[in-house]
Parts: C-alpha cells; sequence; structure tokens
C-alpha cells in the first residue's frame, strides 16, 4: 500500500511571504492575502529538505503527489484527505502537434482536473487549521474538486459559479455534496460575493490565490514534470491561463528545485495561453506592464480561461518574462478546431483550455516563437468529458435490410 | 521517460486455445471464435516468463500497464497504440463503503474507462496482423476506447450503439474519428449486424470476446490488483459484468500468477453484479445451469451491464463457482443511491456500473454474504462524469442585495 499517505513528514516550512512585498507572516496559521492585498508564498528551509532527500530518495517512493511531501507544507499526514492524486502521464500527439510535443493529461487526476492538486493541498491546510466552512467562486473545475475533498471530510462548501458554467460542472459539484450558485455575472462577480460573505465571517474564501496553499498543490506539476523528463525541464511549456496559478506554481518548483541543485539553471520558456475574447495577461504582456486591466465582457468556449481579472497578474506577466516566453491569445475557432484534431487524429480528448495551448503551439511555431525540433509540453488541464461536444450519429433500423456497404 | 513503450519484448505466447473444447489455434494469425463459436484464450509459456522475469523485475519498471509485457500477447513494441495506460488507484470510501472497502478507480485511464486496457491490446495486435477496419456493437464505453486507439493508428472504425446509449458516449467516439450509429434495439442487436457485415468481408469484428486479446488487456486489472495489494489478493471482488470480460480476465490472470509462484492459492470471491433490470448471468447463477439464456426487454440506468447475452457466459459462471463468490443483481433506485452516497459522502463519482458493485456489496452485507472486516475492491470500470447527473443549482442576482445568511 502506498506508504506516501501514512509516513509521517518532517516538515520544512519556514514562514509565508507576501509576493509583492516580502512581508513575513507566520506558518500555522489561516491566512488570506496579504496587508497589500498581494498573495502569500509559502518558503521552506531548503537547506533542511536537502540533507533529509535526494532525487532518489523521490525516486523510490510511489509516484503520486505526496512523494513531494518535504516540498509541501501539510505537516500531520492525518490531515490528507486523498482520492488517489496520481502522476499524471505524458502522451504524445504526433499528428496534432509534432514529433516533439507531449501532452500532460491533467484529466486524469481525481474530479477530472487539475484543481485536484491545489485542493486536495488547501482541504488538507484548512482541515490541518480548523475551518469548517468554505465558499469559493468557480468556472467549475476548481469548485468541483473542492467539493469532492471537502464533503469527504465534512467541511461544508458554498460554490458561486457563473450563468454559463456548463451545467455538467453544476451538477457534479451538487452531487459531490456541495450547495451550488449561479450567478449571472463572471467569476470575478461570484468572487465578491464570496468576498463580501468571508469578510462578515460566514466562511473562509477559497478563491484563487487568496489562500496560500493551492499554489503549493499546482507546483507539483513542475516538480512531476522535472522528474518525469530524468530532470530536464523541456524547452517550452504552454499553459492556459487563467488566475494563474499553475504557471505560478511551476516556476516556483522550478526555483526550488534548482536551489535544491536537483536541476540546473536552465528553464523552459513559459507561454502564458489565453482566449482572444478574455486576454488580460496577453495584453498587459504587449503593453509591456506589471498589473492586467479587468477584460470586459469576457467571453470563450474555454470556461477555464475565462477570468477577467487576476490576483496573480504580475507573478504572470514575471514568471512569462523571466523565461523569455509570450503570452498569447487565440480565438474559439481556433480552439475547437485544436480539440477536433487531437481527438481525431491522435485519439486523446482534451479539454478547449488545453485546445488553447494546442492552437497557441501552432501559431507559436508560425510565428517562429518555438522550433518544431524542441521539447515542448502542452497542459491539457481537464477531461473533454466534462465539456459539450458536437451532436453525431445516425439511426438504424434493425429490422430492415441495412446496406452494410453504405456503413 | 517511460521504457516499458520502447523495450524489445521475449514473447512467451505458446498458442491460442478454445475455451470450451481446448482445441488449439494458432497464434500470430487473426482469430474470432473458435469452431464451436466460444472464446479463444491466449497461452503463454508460464515457465519461461519464470525464468525471465521476477515480481521484483516487474516492481522495478513504471507502472503503467506495459509493465506486464511478458505476460502480454503483443510481440513488437512497435505496434503499441499508447495513450498513457497508467496503473489506476486503489481509493478507500470510508463513509459509503466501510473501512476495508476500496474502489479500483478505473476512470483514470485513457478514454474515462476500463475498456482502454482491452482496446490498447486488441488494437496493438489487430495493427501487428495487419486489420484495417474494424467494427464493433458497444453500449458507449468500448467503442470510445476502440475509436481513440484505432484513430490514433489509422484503423477505420465502425460503431454500433443502441438507441439508448447517451448522447455523451456518441460524441465522444464520432469526435474521436469513428463512424457511429444507433440502432433501435439493444447491444446484441447491434452485434448481429456486426457479424453480419464481418462475415461479408467488409471489416473486422471486435465484439466483446469475439476476438481473443481484449480479454488479455483486461487480465492486467488482476495483475495489478495482485501487485498493489503486496501479492496478497483482496477476500472479495465485486465486478459489474456485463460481457464478462473483466471477471474471466482476472480470474485468468490469478491463475497465471500462480503458476508463476507470484501468489498462493488463495483467491477472492467474485462476486458478479448485475441490474435486476438485465441480470441473465444471475438466472443462471440462480438455476445452477452452464449457460444464459438471453435478457428479454433489458433495460436499467447502468448501461454497460445492459447486456442481455454474454457468450462467455459459461466462463464468468465457471470463475464465480469456483471461487466461491456469488452472482446477485441490484435495482436501479439501489444503484443511483449508492452512486449519490459514494460522491456526496466520499467524494468519489463514480459510474452507475461502479454504483452497482456497491449496492451489491451491501445487499451481500445484509446477507451474510460478506463480512465487514473483509478487504473488497469494488471496480468502478468508468468515470462518473460519462453520465447523466441529477439536475442542481439556484440562480443568484449579482446586482441585488443576496442574503448571505441564507447560502
Ligand atoms: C481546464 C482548465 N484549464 C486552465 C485553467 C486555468 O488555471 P489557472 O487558474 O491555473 O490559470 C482552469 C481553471 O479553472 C481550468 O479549469
Ligand atoms: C462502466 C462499465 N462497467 C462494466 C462493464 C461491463 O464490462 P464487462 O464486459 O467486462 O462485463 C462495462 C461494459 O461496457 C462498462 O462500460
Amino acid at each position: 500500500m502506498n506508504t506516501n499517505l501514512t509516513t509521517d513528514r518532517p516538515t520544512f516550512v519556514t514562514h509565508l511571504e507576501c509576493s509583492m512585498t516580502g512581508e513575513r507572516y507566520e506558518a500555522d496559521q489561516l491566512h488570506n492575502l496579504s496587508r497589500v492585498g498581494r498573495p502569500l508564498l509559502v518558503r521552506y528551509d531548503l537547506d533542511g529538505v536537502k540533507a533529509a532527500v535526494s532525487r532518489d530518495t523521490i525516486a523510490a517512493r510511489e509516484t503520486d503527489l505526496w512523494r513531494w511531501r518535504e516540498l509541501l507544507p501539510v505537516r500531520k499526514s492525518a490531515s490528507i484527505v486523498s482520492l488517489g492524486e496520481i502522476e499524471t502521464p505524458l502522451v504524445p500527439i504526433p499528428a496534432s502537434g509534432g514529433a516533439n510535443v507531449l501532452v500532460k493529461d491533467e484529466g486524469r487526476l481525481p474530479t477530472g482536473s487539475f484543481k485536484a492538486r491545489g485542493l486536495v493541498m488547501a482541504v488538507a491546510m484548512a482541515r490541518e487549521l480548523g475551518v469548517t466552512r468554505i465558499a469559493m467562486p468557480t468556472n467549475g473545475n476548481a469548485g468541483a474538486a473542492l467539493a469532492a475533498y471537502a464533503s469527504r471530510c465534512g467541511i461544508e462548501t458554498i460554490i458561486l459559479a457563473p450563468q454559463e458554467t456548463p451545467e455538467i460542472n453544476i451538477r457534479e459539484m451538487a452531487l459531490q455534496g456541495a450547495r451550488v450558485y449561479r450567478v449571472n455575472g463572471q467569476i470575478d462577480d461570484c468572487g465578491a460575493i464570496v468576498g463580501k460573505g468571508a469578510a462578515e465571517g460566514r466562511w473562509f474564501d477559497f478563491s484563487t490565490l487568496k489562500e496560500p496553499y493551492r499554489i503549493e498543490g499546482k507546483k507539483t506539476m513542475g516538480l512531476e514534470l522535472a522528474a518525469q523528463m530524468g530532470w530536464e525541464l523541456p524547452d517550452a511549456i504552454f499553459y492556459p491561463t487563467g488566475g494563474g496559478t499553475g504557471l505560478i506554481g511551476m516556476w516556483k518548483a522550478f526555483d526550488e528545485l534548482e536551489k535544491l541543485g536537483w536541476i540546473g539553471a536552465k528553464r523552459p520558456r513559459m507561454f502564458a495561453v489565453q482566449a482572444t475574447g478574455c486576454a488580460p495577461i496577453v495584453r498587459a504582456f504587449e503593453k509591456g506592464v506589471d498589473h492586467a486591466e479587468r477584460w470586459e465582457n469576457a467571453a470563450t468556449v474555454a470556461a477555464g480561461i475565462r477570468v477577467p481579472r487576476a490576483v496573480g497578474d504580475f507573478l504572470i506577466l514575471r514568471a512569462v518574462r523571466e523565461s523569455g516566453g509570450t503570452a498569447l491569445a487565440v480565438d474559439d475557432d481556433a480552439i475547437l478546431a485544436a480539440v477536433d484534431a487531437c481527438a481525431k487524429r491522435d485519439g486523446v480528448l482534451i479539454c478547449p483550455e488545453g485546445g488553447a495551448t494546442l492552437a497557441a503551439y501552432r501559431k507559436a511555431l508560425g510565428e517562429g516563437l518555438v522550433d518544431a525540433e524542441e521539447r515542448v509540453i502542452l497542459f491539457n488541464c481537464a477531461t473533454g468529458l466534462k465539456y459539450p461536444m458536437p451532436a453525431a450519429g445516425e439511426m438504424l433500423d434493425r429490422n430492415a435490410e441495412i446496406d452494410l456497404a453504405s456503413l
């Protein structure tokens, strides 16, 4: 059986730190944003980690997310609420992507999306710190992951989703025990209501980056990728960017891995991918500014990246720039064409957000931002099964003489 | 990177054998049923396997399905069309199942179901043996897996599904490049059309157990389970039984493992679970006969086990009886209640077929067929996301003064 979930863990968290000002905050307390309203980052005693474990120690463990425990904030293994956070596979898509493109298929995680990584961590910490009631705004996948983990340990959840959230996501959340409401607005409208209730002390606010531990869970995408690729990072990563937690998390992971001496200084170029119907980060990147203005009238089929405003905007932009990458937007037609090509030709049903990364990769190839010889990772952050698909199928009459040659 | 997919494999297949008469058939040829119309089983030189690999050899490999290559029929690694067939996790469901119950969560496989195991194998063999056009009857999941693997390597697929197959499955198959037709009948009506076309030489027939390699893929459920449980099989396995490939495959796996000396003589009691609306195997089990009559007017929400007639009926019944297990049926209300309880209380969204195993386990507990102290595995063969879920959600007006206390 998996000892990652039972072994008591030395913990190396030293403190938390404001991502903007560097101001120091205590570990082992409930936190939302820093005093200046920006995300908090968890800091570790990396020398201690280095003395305690090596790449070989990690390699000898079960491959799930908890193999990385020395780099994670959970102190007591009893706090963990696990649904089987397996290492997600890297799947080649030679026909639609090319010979050097791998899809990191995050749809294999519990609740069918990478949100499980962030939420398994945040829920464990909330539980460790005594939270009993959580609220969250979501475009669908984060709420589903929260509902699953929270219900499993008896934490109450209230979830607010934009009106246009696909029915399947609403149903999934409710079935998994959350109280779900739709709001006639965008995710930040939902977030405003959650924030108000939190200020009144009605619940704990679990919005992206507004509590410090989801990012630590998302960080494991970067840790895993490094291990899976033999501690040699790819040349480029295409990441569908909404709140940006994953991109920020991976960037933090690479930094920690280098400090441990487990990887060198080489970094992938980070491509923050958005939809042309909601591209605040791309606009800010192009203007050369550090913060992104709200995107009005956001609209795209890729619901997970329909995020008009991101509290971690400057962290996303910083990582993209430092890496030598780019922020780029693709339109819904290109997104759906990419989903279709990948399913039809490579047999991989990616989600629209994943389709956006494939479309963006093709665009970047065309513009010479990436070379066909370079090793590239595309993030497919959810299973395509959670999204509407085009209608199909014709009816045959079993009692009729069917013209088999026509089938 | 994963060397399971690149290492050239010694192969230990000696021949195929009729599961009814024992008649011998050549390996490395295309086969459907035996002369007497029954499934063929692949036989291996197990002494050769034993000399070549040990439990430790297997343990040192990547954990995916291809770690078992010496016990699989594919001769050339180049024939393999992989979508990332990871080892599926065992997830405890303490609230809805109890302390000793683990769900084998097969929804994590490519295309969201365990059908990927059978189809990845059958497609590799079809490719190795030169097949270019395949037809298959399906209740949804098998067709989706076939479409994905076949499209990926350019094999044409024609899929026939019963009229009532959920729309999501039809769409998934079509999106993954199959030509899909609905038929106003049950899966055996679809199978009859496929059989007719195969007889006319229009395509190769990929129906459950009508080609010999899907069962070899399904067998890996048993191999994996043994390794995951430290080579000590559970006391009971609850398996949602349609065509029965998985149950037959696991039983074959345990036999092979014992011959290798990797497990002892202890076997789990096998519980074949069906729905009261379609329970041909249960009826035959209760009558004490070896073959099951067709179930008329089959109807259940658990589409994957809506199989009125199974060509491997005698193999299912034999395994259940030899194991000291039982065949038992549960009704749709119990199935849906189990799905609901597991989602709400344990955060695991199982499919209705998985719900049937949980309902059957509870029933078996009540009837004293299994003890709460026994270690039990329930098979959840697909992700619950592929199935209709109950409606939910209430609308809030972002512009109104929302009574937060009411949320
Ligand atoms: C499928 C999918 N992709 C991408 C994203 C964006 O993730 P992040 O908040 O890390 O930018 C989301 C967020 O909801 C998502 O569900
Ligand atoms: C989810 C699910 N469970 C169970 C079954 C039954 O599998 P078997 O043919 O091995 O009995 C199926 C087959 O379609 C299925 O899709």
